[in-house]
């Protein structure tokens, strides 16, 4: 089994930036790139389109909810409609940018809590499931989720993920803390190491949660995400390597 | 030579509604859709685009400047680089519907003062024929301005427009009032007849002027619309059978 | 007892306009004005506010979630903390054209989502008191929901509402479609005279519901609203006069 | 004459932060706050309301233009009565976020193009003038503009503004780059002396500019801001001790 590392990117709005892409993009295997709704805006994902393009990672989308000030992370009452009518929106807005560098899009990330409200709910994630099959691309979530169930059931491509830089309740869920945290390398290699051998993950509680991952997530936004994704590359390789 | 008649649609803002999309989709021969800029949200969009489908009408992208609450007509300083970025954003927004409705995206015309920001400067409008050319499809616009040199130049299709429900001045420039006018059907009637058969159009300050176009652009937004594109449509249904 | 008529009024987004203002102003005793978030713009707002106070009926503050394409109605998980700020946000920029015109505000009534996720939760409510408190002025909602509660708990003005062009399901909650439905007008004149001679609403359902309240609210924007506004002025003055 | 230094800020949107407040705010007299349209947002307004009141610092509005993603530095055609309009909002908007910590407003300074904009054009500083006067505040602004100009008409107190991490202009107009840049702080220093003892600025083709001016601009959101604050607080406190 090869595990892939993947980090949002893109998520500048206009003269704030956000983020490390650039230290990044040389530790990662793929990106998910913000589409502007949660974060963003047209000039922005075409310069992380070619950065990454340049830089020889996959891409994907990373669209999320329309609300800029939230930075997605505050859940909103959509219709399924809704979610494939937003989602459409922005992975075809990116895939016009993919299209302009002549790279293909990967795959589809929902974004915070979009990526929490599909993970919960069937008939949302089979809204975004509309668009992936749309452009016959897989999807990235979460294990025992939404995400799993509807993508298996499709047969569509899922991608499931584990998550180093933030911590698990004893139920599977992340805790996402509204501004960026960093996790110590140590801990965070710690984890990587853990999930990848003996397949479990500590909640904040103490329980061991069985982890199955096909790509671990590193966060750019954390402030030393470049030591992170460093150590998580070298644990990945390290981890390929053995027989 | 065959002349078509082209709206403007989708320009509604959620619950929002504007212009009467319904009643000229059976008049017209192709819809210009707005792309959540300057008016249309992506369940508006996937609205129009399934309606202008079932109608068997032509549909090209209609993207405009970022300001929802100016409706894309207050100008804005923008670089040639942000012009297509803008521009390359939305059309890929709105092919991701097109596709989804197995419908292909047949020209990109800009909308309001972009409009009239790529009329007067080649830089601008050499950015939109980028998106174009990815696209491979054609521009709408106007004759004698730099949306038709440069069109031309790369070898691009234009269709150059007609307004029949728009002054001009004596320059050839177009007088757009803030808020929509309705233009009484004999005088819309009296300007395409005249511009079909004499190929001119009078400017406001009574001046002649030759007039080049192959589409005649109708306002989904004017009081009166549905009257006048029902009129436009028997002028141009007539005309093309004469000898 | 004097019951009042309100109307949430200047819903409009730059040159979308919506709902019958104008005629309404003429039939209404206080107007609901909307701040820029769920609808309403800069301009819109100094036309709306010059209006209404031309027609002397009183101002009050219609805050809503910032969602302009779900028009506030779609719920958001905001903190207390934003629900104050979003709302101190709005009310102070109403007050400012408000101030310019010499006229006071009157109360504050959160609009659509808003107005039932407040209803909902004390905490979220206590955020709205803190702005009303500040300006010292009274809050509009339902009676028997947090609206209520936490007003009359801080000695703030409480003024309840009774709605005639919406439904209310068994639990006294209202049903508020996606769009503006008309109320038959001699439904909606049955609703006001029963509530205000009975003191009861009857549900969807069936059940009587008793009905406390000091203000009818007529919308702006069902198709009749007019029309419903002039009936229920009627029964409201007719209803003062008896002994 | 005292001179005194000020400071644009509360800049941040959403978790996007943006420029060094909290280490300028010990070091300047007075802050310009971000009014939510070219950045900002209702909680990081009241953050840096909050924050300045603690300083001492006296605060004053930073109105822009509706323009997130361009930082307000892209211009826009707006009329008179727009330009009104957006700052009566903005002002409006921050005043309630003053109100509740009980500090006053002190002053108007249109951000970015607005204040390029309203520098050229009477008309539409006016329409600046018209909220200050109602706010019973001054504006700052650049001598020998319109700023300076309408203000002195209307009899309004005006603070004229230089700019130590800016270049000028031969024509005394500023030279503002789309991404902050460090000025050196030898530089910065040597610049606020020269000015401070000659009164002049040396355009970046060399002339000798008269430079009248009251208060020094030091910007917030360059690299090296907070090192060029201290070096200009203490010219200016030297400055003003000497006889």
């Amino acid at each position: 089994m090869r595990v892939s590392i993947n980090s949002d990117m893109g998520e500048s709005v206009g003269i704030h930036s956000f983020g490390h892409d650039d230290a990044l993009l040389g530790l990662i295997d793929t990106a998910n790139v913000a589409c502007g709704f949660h974060a963003g805006d047209p000039s922005g994902i075409a310069e992380t389109v070619r950065k990454a393009a340049a830089a020889g990672v996959t891409i994907g989308a990373h669209p999320g909810l329309p609300d800029l000030i939230g930075f997605g992370r505050r859940e909103m009452k959509l219709l399924p409609d809704e979610v494939r009518d937003i989602v459409r929106y922005q992975v075809g807005a990116l895939v016009g940018f993919l299209d302009a560098e002549g790279v293909p899009l990967d795959h589809i990330k929902p974004h915070g809590s979009l990526y929490g409200m599909v993970a919960r709910d069937e008939e949302l994630m089979e809204a975004v499931c509309d668009v992936a099959e749309q452009y016959e691309v897989g999807v990235f979530g979460m294990t025992g989720t939404a995400h799993e169930r509807v993508a298996s059931r499709r047969g569509l491509p899922f991608t499931s993920e584990f998550y180093v830089d933030l911590g698990y309740r004893a139920d599977g869920s992340l805790i996402i803390a509204r501004r960026p945290q960093a996790t110590p390398v140590e801990i965070a290699t710690e984890r990587a190491k853990r999930a990848l051998t003996e397949g479990v993950a500590i909640a904040d509680t103490g329980e061991r949660l069985p982890m199955t991952f096909t790509s671990i997530c590193v966060h750019s936004d954390t402030p030393n995400a470049t030591d992170v994704a460093r150590a998580i590359r070298a644990v990945v390789d390290e981890h390929r390597e053995e027989p």
